[in-house]
């Protein structure tokens, strides 16, 4: 039982600004629980980074993966995936896996305690009696959020990793996000200064909202936010943009910014998130983009795509060296592992290490291999 | 081929008493599977609880965790579960992944062969081809009793452990709650003495049968056996308690007999057994503990659960330090991995490791934990 | 990206001979992928047969289990298993699991992102993103050589390991059954100059036609392909008998060859290819092997049956030394577990560890133990 947690019922929970929030999933210090993007500020930001190029860097050799599984091998992970998900389970697994860290699933209620009737409280509960961490993803928004809050308030705290809940937060996506984007401009002056379309659907993908959240860590950003007007990023985003002075156009015009980009990020509709009335499309042809556009694109630009996709993002484009989204795709879980280090607070192990092999073969120079 | 198994059919071998199957499922020693409460005598309760004590004690550290991994690498497990099951089906995963055992499972036969018709008998046989343990659950009553009987009549028979078969019996499940009245009582005269009431459906509760029979190998035991007339203990149950001397009273009464418990074991209603017929309540108002109830409790009673629980069991009380239930049902799986230690025949090199370490550190007084 | 691959549209590829595909997936040298029965040359399959064998003959101590989990402990599996399988399923995981090899399966497309609308492709290239094996079976013919195919056309081509696509084939089964029937003649002349029954269902069971094609590497080999006329062997597989001169002989009967097998290798009938229209038997009564044929049969036969079985194989025979299967089924794991070592090309190592160890206990002659 933690006592910060003890004083507030769920309700007052839930009521607490952002900033009140953070100190608490952060234990006041640094992250204890991965549940929303504003947990992790430009420090941590840089420390992932700076961790996911060393992991990668680590793995590329057997023995290097041996040390990486010989990290965690005593503790074990609960994948709670109460919605459907290839990549950022998998990704999340094989994290998981690349540290050694046995893992269980539950994936399915109809196989659980759940159709007999237990709360999702006390399956929770369940979860940590037996794991060290709990890794979950839920239709529901702020899910997470309360696991964390039921755990805090048991005798039995383990750490709860936000893998995506509601159309609310999606904090490891943002994660790899700006670890993709950071990469891609390593030889073109860094993330500063770069002007980065999001397109598509900017209401309920969450992987735009805490992308859009993150980016205001770094000096200036100009954020082309566009959308149809149905789909416009929500008024929560729009005032943390403005209140880090994070420079920002809404439009619902596409193609005509895609020369000034350095980075587009291209979203799917999100129309499992329909609910009846809604009747929205599957798709925004004016959204898309197309092997005719690459000729409009600068020589640079890194185009992303959190994936799956449509036909918003043409597969035409995949063997073009700007397409970045497969990388990206590979860099959740890399950037996923490094959370992971980072909660379980076992950077220093990895860092020395990683001196330690770089000192001995003396290529320092060219130790952190490109993507 | 077990020559002992090849004199009988399943019809005969099905028919013998209790002893002879014990007999047969310890080979003659020691428990060879896994299947019934009965096999277990005081001998093997003492040594699981110290085995499990000291498993639970050697895991503490991260070195200690690596030991226990080494035990069992070159093992792998079925884990062949025909029921949903939340607790049963983790804790018997995860005391696998402690003990170094690789793990599968079959948990929907609708992506398994049996769609294609194979026999249960066929599939039991392809399990035990490229598993060491088969731990399964089933809903019909006598099937672990039946795989063992298919596998010791086959040319590569494993053992087979009963993770729990229709209303029959769970006999891990009384392990893990004969560890837990142990735990709770170690600075309260131990076990025995003790009046212990059984709550709620034990007709068809076949956690309480399981116990049961268990606590008749106690001296001084009273049970008090408090169920509503409809789903009173089962008389093949009563008759071990009688042939054991174990003191047992049968009431529909409750909340008067509270005052004198030194443990109550409190358990839902098994509305999933239900044939169409029956329409049983999905809950006992008079056969459930409320926060109210606390004051009438001893200061050092126990409280259990099996979980999940329904409306019977106030979730208010889970922080009172009396709630045992969820120490119990992480002591699931310590006792599991107990029990597969005693399998496995890894029980000396188990304590030995233990010996080894406490005399390192001499502070065996405080080595095996509290609760 | 593979140049040789690149050349090609699906289309062109899908045209290729045989031995051109055969070529491409050995890349240019050896087994790249497992993909089709015709990438095993006799060299090839006296490799398997002897890895086969070191490896089983290794994994009976605990150390050398050890030794076989050291060789790939750094890499991931995904098994990605579109069509309901015990046997190829767990076969292959447990082989994965014997060489260290973590695995990750996707069984339900329901919980993946194929729900919302991602394409086969982009679950591909997804899967090839964290995985380094992807072993796929698949209802739709000629998907895991489409598998291939993508991969070879994307920046980060994993091998692919068909573990069974449509009516088609099944190599990694022809493998196994290869060396079933191998050791089982170990003793018996090996396999040169057997006559050998494939009977039931050979027009739908890609074992068979596996198998078939395999068997052409064997000198004086003969088959007796015995199935209903409906269900005869089809003319691709004929053509491939005749050009390699290989004797057989086709017929409707079956009863009546059995005093002549070496070897009979039972199928069931393959429903669940049936469209509506065809209305065929679950059960071919001519087709089938009971306790009553066995005084017909050869001292030495060897019955082999894929498994699972319906009733054209008795369960009476399990126990008859002439029954193989249920050793042909274990075979299974130690087959593809030598494929995948093929297949990383981790041969050397496994042979020098073996030659290592047989010449320190200096008891070569009885070291690769009877099956």
């Amino acid at each position: 039982m933690n006592k910060d947690f003890l004083t507030y019922d769920w309700n007052s929970f839930n009521n607490l600004s952002i900033s009140e929030k953070v100190e608490l999933f952060n234990h006041g210090k640094k992250p204890y629980h991965g549940l929303m993007a504003q947990q992790f500020n430009r420090a941590y930001l840089d420390e992932i980074y700076h961790l996911t190029n060393v992991i990668r860097a680590i793995s590329k050799s057997k023995q290097g993966s041996l040390f990486l599984q010989s990290l965690l091998p005593h503790k074990k992970a609960m994948l709670y995936f109460m919605q459907p998900s290839t990549r950022t389970y998998l990704s999340f697994r094989t994290a998981c896996q690349i540290l050694g860290i046995q893992t269980s699933d539950v994936r399915d209620s109809s196989i659980s305690s759940e159709v007999k009737g237990e709360s999702s409280e006390d399956t929770l509960r369940t979860f940590s009696s037996y794991f060290d961490y709990i890794i979950m993803r839920h239709p529901e928004e702020g899910m997470a959020e309360r696991a964390a809050w039921v755990l805090e308030h048991s005798d039995r705290t383990v750490p709860v990793l936000n893998a995506g809940s509601g159309k609310d937060q999606h904090p490891t996506q943002g994660l790899l996000d700006i670890y993709t984007l950071r990469r891609s401009f390593e030889n073109h002056g860094g993330l500063k200064d770069k002007t980065i379309i999001l397109a598509g659907d900017l209401l309920r993908g969450r992987t735009v909202r805490s992308l859009a959240q993150l980016l205001t860590h770094f000096e200036g950003i100009k954020l082309i936010l566009s959308s149809p007007e149905k789909f416009r990023m929500k008024e929560d985003v729009i005032k943390i943009l403005e209140d880090s002075n994070t420079e920002y156009v809404v439009t619902d015009k596409f193609k005509e910014h895609l020369p000034e980009a350095d980075a587009i990020y291209m979203t799917r509709v999100q129309d499992e998130h329909d609910s009846g009335g809604e009747k929205s499309e599957r798709s925004l042809p004016d959204f898309s983009l197309t092997v005719d556009d690459l000729s409009n694109l600068k020589e640079h630009v890194a185009i992303l795509h959190p994936l799956p996709r449509r036909d918003e993002l043409d597969p035409g484009i995949d063997n073009d060296p700007r397409a970045k989204y497969w990388r990206q795709e590979r860099n959740g879980m890399w950037s996923r592992a490094a959370l992971i280090i980072l909660i379980a607070d076992k950077q220093q192990e990895v860092l020395d290490y990683w001196h330690q092999i770089t000192r001995q073969v003396n290529h320092t120079a060219k130790a952190l291999p490109r993507n």
